[in-house]
């Protein structure tokens, strides 16, 4: 039952966003339980703004009724940032109706859009105007532009475009005191002042919730080139992607690792789809986007492969000779998580080390989780341009993972987030913190850090109304 | 007179930078003056720190004392923003003496350098690996990459490798509590909380010292085109720069406009320097940096300038077919601010537009000059691949400069700044706000950013002893 404050809220929302657009009771599944279904809350309400001017009559609402709000776009993360907590009294902030392409600039090589734009559809907004939006990921269906700026989205062409951020001119915030600001003239540079932009961006709605941003786009590349290559270690693949790195420049746009294990285990569970080449300790799905032709991507590949097969660096390579063997080489990388889901309950990890640390954090990790939990099978792939690995760990074949994970899920990632951090390395490279890895953070970041985030809070979200209890 | 209280202080400082380390008295103009000899300060005393630990340990003790801080690197900004205030109180802290290069990560494609570090030095460190720093501007032999960071440089090479901010993958810093913060691991993915490394770039040192930062390389490029062409009009120039950011890709890597009369001073104050085009109304600089050849270079520069050519977009074009020649023409570019200071005093202005709009505003802006101050010459020029203006005005040929500006300068600011501000602009692309521009800011920037720029200054330097009257 609402209380009698709750009903006025209710009422005081109704009025912002129409009745229709403020929903209650059960059957709210799809925004109060998070996309792996691991955190279950329930919301005062779900409100769905459509402009920015009503979410920010939202928050002032919500202040006025010390109420919190937890902003949420596609619900596609991985950490707990976005579902409400169980106390029923949170408001959750939908921000899917604000869905506008607010207007694309050709020459300025840039597009507004609202926070609630589908990631593809501004992909494909950017598209149509022979023009890219660089930032792709698995989730890029059904995720929002909003969400992924919040969360500083990684995926598969941070090596050439970085991250969401770097991807991201300007946004339009609305405050904890439902105030709005606005910065989406579409600058490619602008000193005035502190960087409230790449301070909101990340900050997973605890700041400000985002309710547009102006953002980069590139011409369109003429050609792609995608190639599956085999390798023996770590070690190679490192020295093949500075290779590649220069003699590619700025063509190379993906290089992705994939552990034997992680691709036999797509073997078995979609043994449908091909795998060209025989089974290594490493293989690397490389791509090149290529501003000239497909003949001259090809001829550069080409001869930075024979180059690599000259030295050593590489057992075996494929390239794709059309979009669809190309798209097939990136559906075998895509389907390591799905298949790993299907081999049953697994610990992940989302880390990040300088490149050159890589091999023997792998070498000295997989030893010591050996050591420790004898048997454990690591379904290891990621993002190795961008020194970010899935560093996943599954129970030891035929084991019960459900009971595996009870009695050592916290050890594991104590060991392992140990060994990351004892390399300066990041336990959270791409997902970011939410609920999940708060408490992680707060052992593992340098106290000094942790006191001006803390600060920063303070600051800008006196009250502390705005997604409590994620990241801070 | 020092009193008592400052003699203390300075007995502190000399304990722990070495009494050789804290100058006092005259001649210290090299610190006390700015580059362009228009803030003339009086600091108590000059304190040069050798480490991380020392700057900490000076800031400690000025806090201790309630003495505020001016940090300063080479003292080559334009906008005064490290030069001390006149009243004798405040501590200058030159991190000149902080120069180490902390090392070269080849495989990770990072620099880890000290604050205090000269640009170009960093740069050659680069080239001695066979790698590439890409920050440069014109005071790159005596700048540092601690301002360079503080301050967000921009430069020639934005269009392709963004500005300071984008080729730092973490900082070292000392709090206005006199603690280290300390993130040079060199990761390109960290979503561990708040962005602080953002917000410190740019911040004119009123946040927090940097001390030392890590740096993205990039692989050198295997050749260089550098060409001159003319052009009709803006609108021209921006529909070659789209052309050739299609064709060129990311190669692309300089486009510097140049207006007629720009070029005219440098021919009337350097009539040495040759220029090898008839004159025109815009001159483009195009810079492309190539990873496979000169002579793939050559082959696409030379297609997209053919195109250019046969859709009337360019008049006339020169390459330069040696290094040497390349040379001559960045030294024409590069001479403008010395060919426009030696034709006198002028008010100048580092604006900001989206590229879509630069034409129609010089366009309008012009017009709006000459009615309100007849015979007003604008050298125009910078970077038009970043939406970035030098739009500086000089007064009409044969006037009195000084009576003039004293006349009139206030209101071209108004003028400009306005023109800017109706279209979304920026009123310092690179320079940044320092104390120049801060009143200026607080008119023209949106309320809400600046209550939160307050509210963070407040977080995280409570007593306001980090360069005061900087910013905010």
């Amino acid at each position: 039952m609402a209380t009698p404050a709750e009903t006025s809220l209710l009422d005081v929302l109704r009025g912002i966003v129409g009745a229709s657009n403020v929903l209650t009771g059960d059957g709210l599944e799809a925004y109060e339980v998070d996309w792996r279904k691991r955190h279950h809350g329930r919301a005062l309400a779900v409100a769905r703004p459509a402009s920015t001017a009503e979410v920010a009559a939202v928050v002032r609402a919500c202040a006025a009724h010390r109420t919190s709000i937890v902003p949420q776009g596609g619900n596609t993360g991985l950490v707990g940032g976005s579902t409400p907590d169980a106390s029923g009294t949170q408001v959750l902030l939908s921000l899917t109706r604000m869905n506008a392409i607010r207007g694309v600039d050709v020459a300025n090589l840039t597009m507004t859009v609202e926070a609630g734009c589908v990631l593809q559809v501004v992909q494909q907004t950017a598209a149509e105007r022979g023009l890219l939006f660089a930032l792709s990921l698995a989730a890029e269906g059904s995720c929002t532009i909003g969400g992924n700026l919040a969360t500083n989205a990684g995926g598969t062409q941070v090596l050439r475009y970085g991250n969401a951020r770097e991807q991201c001119l300007g946004l339009e915030f609305v405050t904890a005191a439902g105030e709005v600001c606005d910065d989406l003239a579409g600058l490619r540079k602008d000193n005035t002042g502190y960087d409230l932009r790449d301070l909101l961006i990340g900050s997973e709605g605890t700041l400000g919730i985002i309710t547009a941003a102006t953002l980069k786009l590139e011409p369109q590349p003429a050609a792609r080139t995608t190639a599956l290559v085999t390798l023996a270690s770590i070690d190679d693949a490192v020295a093949w992607l500075g290779l590649a790195q220069a003699r590619l420049g700025a063509s190379l746009t993906g290089f992705e690792i994939m552990g034997a294990f992680a691709l036999e285990l797509v073997a078995k569970h979609f043994p449908q789809q091909r795998q060209p080449l025989e089974p290594a300790p490493w293989t690397v799905l490389i791509e090149q986007s290529d501003p000239e032709s497909a003949e001259h991507a090809a001829s550069v590949f080409e001869s930075a492969l024979e180059t690599a097969l000259e030295r050593g660096l590489v057992r075996d390579a494929v390239l794709a000779s059309s979009l669809e063997q190309s798209k097939a080489l990136w559906h075998l990388r895509e389907s390591i998580p799905l298949a790993q889901a299907l081999e049953g309950l697994n610990i992940k990890h989302d880390i990040s080390l300088p490149v050159s640390r890589i091999a023997e954090f792998v070498a000295a990790t997989d030893a010591e989780l050996q050591q420790a939990f004898a048997g454990v099978r690591l379904v290891n792939f990621g993002h190795l341009g961008d020194g970010n690995l899935h560093y996943n760990v599954q129970c030891p074949a035929g084991g019960d993972a459900a009971a595996f994970l009870r009695e050592h899920e916290a050890a594991v990632n104590t060991l392992v987030y140990d060994a990351v951090t004892r390399r300066g390395g990041s336990i959270s490279a791409e997902h970011g913190i939410g609920s999940l890895k708060r408490e992680e953070l707060v052992r593992r970041k340098s106290p000094v850090a942790l006191q001006l985030m803390r600060a920063i809070k303070s600051a800008l979200d006196p009250d502390g109304r705005l997604n409590p209890g994620r990241v801070v």
